[in-house]
Parts: C-alpha cells; sequence; structure tokens
C-alpha cells in the first residue's frame, strides 16, 4: 500500500465511520430526528454497522485500521511504524470531516434542539455519585461528538476504556489467524462490526465507549469549532481519557497477543 | 444479461423490496397490526433485510441494482448507459406492484386505521420548526408509501438525502474491490442488508432515508391512485428531493470512487 | 438422502424449529418470564434464528425443508414428489414434538400465567373491526402455539399467508442460483434466517405469519390435548388458513420461479 | 493442540466471555450506566456477540469450546476425554477472571447502585408462585454474576438447562457437518452468537439460561468473594443446577448426535 492510499483510505474510511457513528446518537438523542429515542440498542447497532460499512470500503485501500490504538497494535505485532504517522493523520482528519457531515445531515435538527425552550429551561445532565465534584455539565449535544463518562472517577474511566481497547484490538490482531485460506475475507468486516457492537453492549454503559482516540478528539475539536447556538462546553478536561486509554489498549493487545498467540 | 432478464428481474426485486419495506412501515405504524409502535430499530431492521432478500433473490438475474441511483452509478464507473432504461422502468413498475402488495396484505389493517374515530380526530402529524409554513400535513398512511421531512427545509432534506445515497453507492461499488476470488458471493447481500440498516439508523432521523427514487416515487403514485378513506394528501410538492437527492448521490459516489478507487 | 435420513432429520429440525419459535413467544407472553414484554424484535429474530439454528443443524441430514410449503415448491419445481409424504409426516410429528417441548421448558410460567387472578379476570384479547362477529375468542395462550389474525377477514387472511410464503419459498428456490462455487454453504442457514425476520417484520402485523402449516397445525393439535388450565379454545375454525395458504403460497412460488428465474 | 495452547485459549476465550457477557447485564442492571433498562433484546444479543468474540479469538489456539458442557459434549462424541480437565481448568479459571474485569469496568456502577437509599429500601425481587417458600432473596446484582430462575421449581429449572443445553451442544456438533469445503471458517463463530442469541430469546425466560456450567459457577464464586456493599447472598442452593443441568445436557446433546447423525 502506497502513503497516498493509506492516507486517502483512512481519511474516507475514518469520515464514513463518524459521519454514521455520530449520526446514529444524532439520530437518537436529537428533536425532531424520526429515531428519537431509539434507544441503546440503536446506538450499538448504529456504531458497529457503521464500522463495518467503513472497513469494507476502504479495507483494499488503506488496510482499514481507521482507529489509532489499531494502528499502535499492528504497529507493535508487526515491528514497523513506518506508516503510523500517516494512519494517524488520516484518521483525525477523517474524524474531523465525518463530524462536520453529521451536522450538516443533521442541521435543522440541531437548530431545533439547541433552540427549544423546554431543553434549555431542563437542567444539566446529571452525572455520577463518585469524584463528580467540579464536573463540567455536558449536555446531549457534546453527546452527538465525543463520549464522556456517567460516573466521573478518571482511573475506573481510564481502565475501561483500556479493557474495551484490548478486546476490540486483539479481535483484530487474530483475525490473521483465521485467514488461512478459509474464506475470510468480507467476513472480517462483519465480524468486525458484531466485535464493536458486542463491545458497545456489554463495556459502554460507563464511557460511552470511545474505545480509539481520532473517534473522540475529532469530534470534539469540530465541536468546539462549530457555530452551534448554546452548545455548552467540550469537555476538554475529560477529552485526554479516551485517547490515552485506547493507546495503553492497543499497546496490551498487542503485548497479549505476542505472548499468546503468536 | 438480456435486457428481458433484467426487467423482469429489476421487476420482481424491486416488488419484493417495496412489499418488505412498505410492509415494515405498515407493520409498526397501522392500527390492529401485531407490530404496532415496534420502533424504529424493527424499520431500519425491516429495510435492510428487505434488502437483502431481493438482492439475494435476483442478483444473478439483473444484477439486482433495485434502485435508479445505484443503476446511474455503475452506468458512471462502467461508462455505459445501454442499459439504463431498461433498469428504471423495470424498477418504477415493481415499486408500483410492492406498494400495491402492501396494501393488500395490510387492507383490513388500512380499513380500521383510517376509519378509527381517534385517528381522524387527532391533530395532523406536526413537522419541524424551519421552514415549515405551508408545509403540507401529511399523516402516518403516507408514511407506508413515501418518505417526508421531519423539519422541512430543502436545502437540508436534498442534502441529507445525498449523503445517505453516497454511503449507499460508494459501499456498492467498492463491493467489486472485495470479490477478488476471497468467497464474496450472498455475502454481499448480507454486507449490503447492514449497510442499509447503518444508513437509516445514523442518517434516516431528518428525511427518512428515501436513497432510492424508485422507492418514493412509485409507491406515491400509488398512494395517490389507491381508494383509500380519509388518506390525506400525496405530499407532491415534496416528491422531487427524493428522487433527485438520491440521483446525485449516485453520481457522486462514482466520481469519488473514480478518483480515490480506480 | 435417505427416507430414514428424511423422516429424522424433519422430526428433529422441525422439533427444534417449534421449541425455539414457541418458546420464544412464550418468554415474551407469559407472567414469570425474564422476557416478557420484550417486544415484537425479540419475536421476529426468534422466529428467524430458529429457523437458521435448525436447518444449520439438519441441513445435512434431510435439506432441511421443515415446512410443508417449501416441500411442495422443491417438488412442483423439480417434478419429484416422491419423498414428500415423509416429509410431512416428519415435519407434522417434529412440530407436535417441539410444542410438548415449549410447554416442559416453561411449565411454572404456563402455570403461573393461567392462574394468575389478573389475566383471569381481564378482558378476552379483542380484534379487529372487519367481519369479527362471533370470532371466537382466542387468548395469548394460544398464540404460544399458533397463529390468528388481528382482522379476522377470511380472504385478507389468507392472501396475506399467501404473499409472505411465495417471499419464503421463492428465497429458498433462488438459493440454488446463488451456489455455483461461490461459497454458499452454511450462509444459506443465516440468510434464510434473516429471510424469515424480514417476513416478520414486515408481513406478520395482520396474521403472525404462519407461512408453514406444520408450524401451524402441529402446536394446534398440542395445545387442544396439554392438560392447560383455563386454556381457551383453540380456534379451530381459523385452522385452515395457515395450512391453505401457505400451500398455496409455495405451489405459487414454485410457479413464478419456472417462468422467471429457470 | 498442546495442552498449555489448550490451557490458554480457554483461559483467555472464557474471560472475554464472561466480561463481555457479565458486562451487558452490569450494563442493562446497574444504575449510572448509559444502557440502563435497555432491555432483553439487548441482554440476549450481548451475550451471543460475548460467545462470538470470544470464539473469532481463541479457536486457532484452543478449538473455543469455554464451556464444560461442550467440552463432554465432544469428549463423548470423539471418545476422547485426554484433555477435558484442562479444558475444565481453563474454562473455571477464565469465568473468574473474566467476572472480575467485569467489577472493575463497573466499579463505579456497582458503587453507586448498592449504595443507592431508593435501591436499598425497595422490597427484594420476588420470585415465582410455585415452591418458592424460603427460596434465598437475590437482588439483580447477583445476576450480574450467575442465573438464577424466575419460579423456584427444581425439575422444570433443571430440565430447562438440560433443554438448552442440547440445542446448544447439538449446533456445535453439527458444525462439523457443513464444514466439508464449503468455507465454513469464521462463518462458525457467527452462526454460534446466533444460535445463543437464539436459546437465550427462545429458553432464557426461566432460568436466565446458564447452559454453561464455567458461566455460572466462576462468576458465583467471584461475587462471594468480592467486597461489594449490600451484596446480599449468592444463592448457593440454586448452584447445582446451572452446573448439572448443562453437563447433563451436553451428554444427551452427543447421545443424539451419534444415534441420528454419525
Amino acid at each position: 500500500m502506497s502513503s497516498s492510499d493509506i492516507f486517502i483510505g483512512e481519511i474516507i474510511g475514518t469520515a464514513v465511520l463518524i459521519l454514521l457513528g455520530g449520526g446514529v446518537v444524532a439520530a437518537v438523542v436529537l428533536k425532531r430526528s424520526k429515531a428519537q429515542n431509539a434507544g441503546w440498542l440503536a446506538i450499538t447497532f448504529g456504531w458497529g454497522f457503521a464500522v463495518m460499512t467503513a472497513v469494507y470500503m476502504t479495507g483494499t485501500l488503506s488496510g482499514a485500521h481507521l482507529n489509532p490504538a489499531v494502528t499502535v497494535g499492528i504497529a507493535i505485532k508487526d515491528g514497523d511504524w513506518s506508516n503510523v504517522p500517516v494512519y494517524f493523520a488520516g484518521q483525525l482528519l477523517g474524524a474531523m470531516i465525518g463530524a462536520v457531515l453529521v451536522w450538516i445531515a443533521y442541521y435543522g435538527q440541531f437548530q431545533a434542539h439547541l433552540t427549544d425552550p423546554e431543553i434549555l429551561s431542563a437542567p444539566p445532565h446529571e452525572e455520577g455519585m463518585v469524584d463528580q465534584k467540579a464536573a463540567p455539565k455536558a449536555g446531549p449535544v457534546l453527546g452527538v461528538f465525543s463520549t464522556g463518562p456517567e460516573v466521573r472517577n478518571v482511573w475506573q474511566n481510564l481502565t475501561t476504556e483500556i479493557i474495551g481497547t484490548v478486546v476490540l484490538v486483539l479481535a483484530v490482531l487474530t483475525q490473521g489467524l483465521n485467514d488461512s485460506g478459509k474464506g475470510l475475507g468480507v467476513i472480517g468486516a462483519l465480524i468486525t462490526a458484531f466485535v464493536v457492537v458486542s463491545i458497545g453492549l456489554s463495556l459502554g454503559g460507563p464511557t460511552g465507549y470511545a474505545i480509539n482516540p481520532a473517534r473522540d478528539l475529532g469530534p470534539r475539536i469540530v465541536h468546539a469549532l462549530l457555530p452551534l447556538p448554546n452548545k455548552g462546553g467540550s469537555d476538554w478536561s475529560y477529552a485526554w481519557i479516551p485517547v490515552a486509554g485506547p493507546l495503553i489498549g492497543g499497546a496490551l493487545a498487542a503485548g497479549i497477543y505476542n505472548l499468546a498467540f503468536a
């Protein structure tokens, strides 16, 4: 794969991932959406199929990492870091483009939601009972872009992101083991989709499962820049956790892989 | 593929698509249906599996485009427009047949729903807060046939349909890249189904994701013709958007494909 | 395939089909079940995966028809009726065994539900507004065994069963077209599962989608025989529709196949 | 497969299975989880995809039994018991590790839930109407770790676990029949996932479908040991049923396989 194919593939793939992933949150959360209140199952399947669609489209172009944690895991496993900066750049840029596309597709819903008197006068989204003093108040609109914890506790939040990412990256790394002429092909995109649904259903409860630094940081930057009325803060004090946790998790998964599977 | 195989395949395939796709909306919306209020997840999976069933049945007959936007995308990619009129004709005719079949299968439910005093006295389905002056009032029964926006805004509605169709047609066009002897086969129908579920969950909130001109126009014509009591208008002022948006999106997807993937 | 393999395969397969299919209705409907009120999506996926599990288990033994309508469709397509009686016998016997297993697995739930004072004093399940005079009152417990219409109208009910079965059997018959060395294999069981989910979501609203004479008749006989307290009638006046409709639909699908696909 | 590969594979696979399976129950049940009240469909798909992820990861390492009932079924079918103790040890150890990981990932949610005044003052989870005298009161938190019956009746509970496990193990044993060069490969993990979803939807209502002795016993031991506030009892009087039932079911499935399929 050439550097330019990797760069373009990661931009397109991560943009599609965030367009569909952020899109399902917008669909479920915002007023005047036909999918409002469609529930957690809709969100987790929405993110899973977002991964499937993006991996399926760009797998032959860039390998479809679409996630710096996957890139780090593969780099450690293969001992080859040469393309890592190109992957990272494409992923962050693609995630930002995807977040802008969500805003465009849901423009009227954002406007209706953020100027709704009922929404504006509601008390802020309440967070958990542990260490929540001085926690910034992030309303549901930030949730269309980035993740946030229900119980704000640095060590738990970081650990939950690490655990979720270990499951994801270990599933990606072991995929090669299954592909010995047994017809993996595009099935890999489907399996990966359901692994992501699984992590969402099972480990998404505490922090909203970023498990991907680009997925969280790119849209958070876009949230800070977009001219949304009454949008509230971008919760920057939390922003390092969904970056650091997944990177640690990706590295840890590669270590487990090298110890137990290689 | 002969022209007659294409014509028959597209008629059968699009009829099955609309029978099952319109059917799930009827099932969820109409009174006296066991599935009433089954929710958005049921609708999106229903449409996705409708696509899967139709593609699986008619793939070997006509290639199973079942969608003028797909036909346009493939024509641009291949530079071959010779069969396009046959595809279009089969798709529109099939969509109309499918919509009539929905009416037959749910005949008693339509009658019960449209003569229910509670439904008749209810205020009309309220649309959004942007540009909604003079918007026609379309009740849920039109929704069994055609799409409509929650917030009526020409530019947003058109853009949302374009974005959704780009995702769909790009996924269809890149399918060929994955099929290099790796056992794609019928998996393609399954992947396409989940791509459609994904678009529904993630981009269906604002306009109900037509992403297919035949899917919207054919049933809308049938809605205008059927002898349904108290059926309300067919919202013709909106009808051009789910035709134009998907056609533009299909062309745009082919352009992206030719630039980035070919 | 030998006659004894066909007979044993159809017994086991149809028993598993009804155990899991009737089971999901029991799970959702009966009191003291963890799944009570899990909804229509649970029922449709439950039936779909029931088909998948049964087809997957017994495909190599009997071809896994598990449905007289499928047997009729294949017999017409192939012009070979020699094994049809063996298939029919295995299917009906298997369906009855499956229904007894549901009763055993949910024994305590049936007892709790059918002796609950609140349930006993509730008004009977109300049917639709068309032709419902003199309709027998069938409570939800019969629904664990057999299907029934929401709007009781012979012609609509029969037609809806015919339409649903045409979709099912046409999907089964066209499966062979997709299997030209492209790695169908066990994927067929999965596709068939989702076709059944699709029919359930989209065409199940009016009659509960028997689309299989054995699936409806076998458990109805068991319902009539089992010593369930306060079980109500077995609605025999309706029983011919989910037998005749699917058989007509299976024959019609074979006709369409021979005309358009062969 | 070497004994050490089996041991390590079963530890990792069963740990992932319980992390994701127990995780989805924690996500749905505990306060301050984003997935609270996501419903039975979320739980059954969560457990199904947990199996898929774990089987997919460790299939090439240990064969991914992850369940003593599967190990017993395969041992009877193959007449080879030599590795059974290694499988059992890895499965129980893995299940305990998985349960501890759930506690870590949901630490703040457990704390919030178990110290919530509303939860503490609520009446205990009420069980069924048959034989429920003297039944221990187990609140929902035990349900994150182990299964329990809705109607406490030894013979029904045991039988339901046997029936569910027969379906599971028979599906696993017949998988080999489908794998004659037709491209099973990783599809097996997906089919198995949906078999587990099917059992959950259809047979999970009465007892919560342990269908795996390690899945139930390992986490129950961890529940007894963890320093959770107000955690209630571990319901040891029920603990033998989800061990004995699945083991009987696994043996029965092997018997049916040898009689009807071999």
